[in-house]
């Protein structure tokens, strides 16, 4: 065996230390995220969660207390991702702010991209069969896009300062306006695997900005 | 038993005549489509469209030869209703065109409120889980939406021409972007039971075509 191949992974219970228990519910998390931003929530099996991280079938209440649990934690997760990627676009003090949004849908069309247009946005997905889903997730889902739009809202508010928009343009508006299209626009690119429709989108919300 | 309380529905195989498995052909036609606009496809089992028609378990193949070709059935069924919903409006000639646009979206809204904006867009929500369904929907749903932007942006040219949007407008890809926004809208007025996203962002766009 050479010495940089990696060990097979041991089949088995997991791991009786606190450090592998945390790193296998992170790999859990990660692949349910992932598997969430190609897939529906209700039609995948745990097992399939599982299959994706090499965990023993049986071993998931180890870690989660059900399905509900480790969907809102998948929520969280990818909220607490997304407000970082935001942010990372939307607080660069370097750029204008319209050249701001625009760089941020730049990134996301590439991410896109870099999946070949089959994984979309886990928050529209998990919205999108809300009605196979717990009752719970709902407002979940609801305050994710309240936080994306304050987020586009602040950054929007800035263009309108600098005279970038019209000064009577309502920011919270446009912020919502954008965030409901753009969720129809990752639809369409998923289904059309292609970036057509957010760059189509994405041109028409800027014009409409110029008004 | 009072004359007008109907029998009581008999239960095993279905009835030998043609006209029988026809009726019971279309009411599964009919309750598959109204599931759908509840929830995914992938997620529901044959067992639950059977039973919203109070047809016996195992005699789903009696009718159709696969759960694809069920859904292939359902996508036509609901893009020939669609089509007949839009042409009533967007034909409509004692409207101005815009006005026959609002109309739609009006009508639209209605519908969804009539059931708690519980159902959606089949079309959109098959779309959004793709990744669990069938490769050749992909194209089939790919052609829906193409028909209904095909629709709009004659109603938009009809616009155009009388000098109610911008006569350099491009009347295809603002009926692009309608349809594209418009899934999303619907997304979320499901997510947040509310007529809320379809009033903005209707708003939104009969604004951006005053430009």
């Amino acid at each position: 065996m050479e010495l940089d191949t990696p060990k097979p992974r041991r089949r088995g219970r997991p791991p009786k230390q606190a450090d592998g228990q945390r790193n296998t519910r992170a790999a859990l998390v990660r692949a349910g995220v992932e598997l969430l931003t190609e897939k529906g929530f209700a039609a995948t099996g745990i097992d399939e969660f599982l299959r994706r991280v090499g965990v023993p079938k049986g071993s998931f209440y180890h870690y989660f207390s059900s399905k509900e649990a480790f969907g809102t934690e998948l929520i969280e997760n990818y909220a607490n991702y997304f407000a970082r990627k935001l942010d990372r676009w939307l607080l660069d003090e370097s750029t204008p702010p319209l050249q701001r949004i625009a760089n941020f849908v730049a990134d996301a069309r590439a991410g896109m991209e870099r999946h070949g247009y089959r994984r979309g946005c886990v928050i529209g997905n998990l919205g999108q069969e809300m009605g196979a889903l717990p009752d719970a997730y709902r407002e979940h889902l609801a305050d994710v896009f309240t936080d994306w739009e304050t987020r586009l809202a602040r950054c929007l508010e800035l263009a309108r300062q600098e005279g970038s928009i019209a000064p009577d343009s309502d920011s919270r508006t446009l912020a919502r306006f954008f965030w409901i299209g753009w969720e129809g626009a990752v639809l369409r690119a998923k289904l059309e695997l292609s970036p057509t429709p957010l760059d189509l989108f994405a041109q028409g919300f800027f014009l409409g900005l110029g008004r």
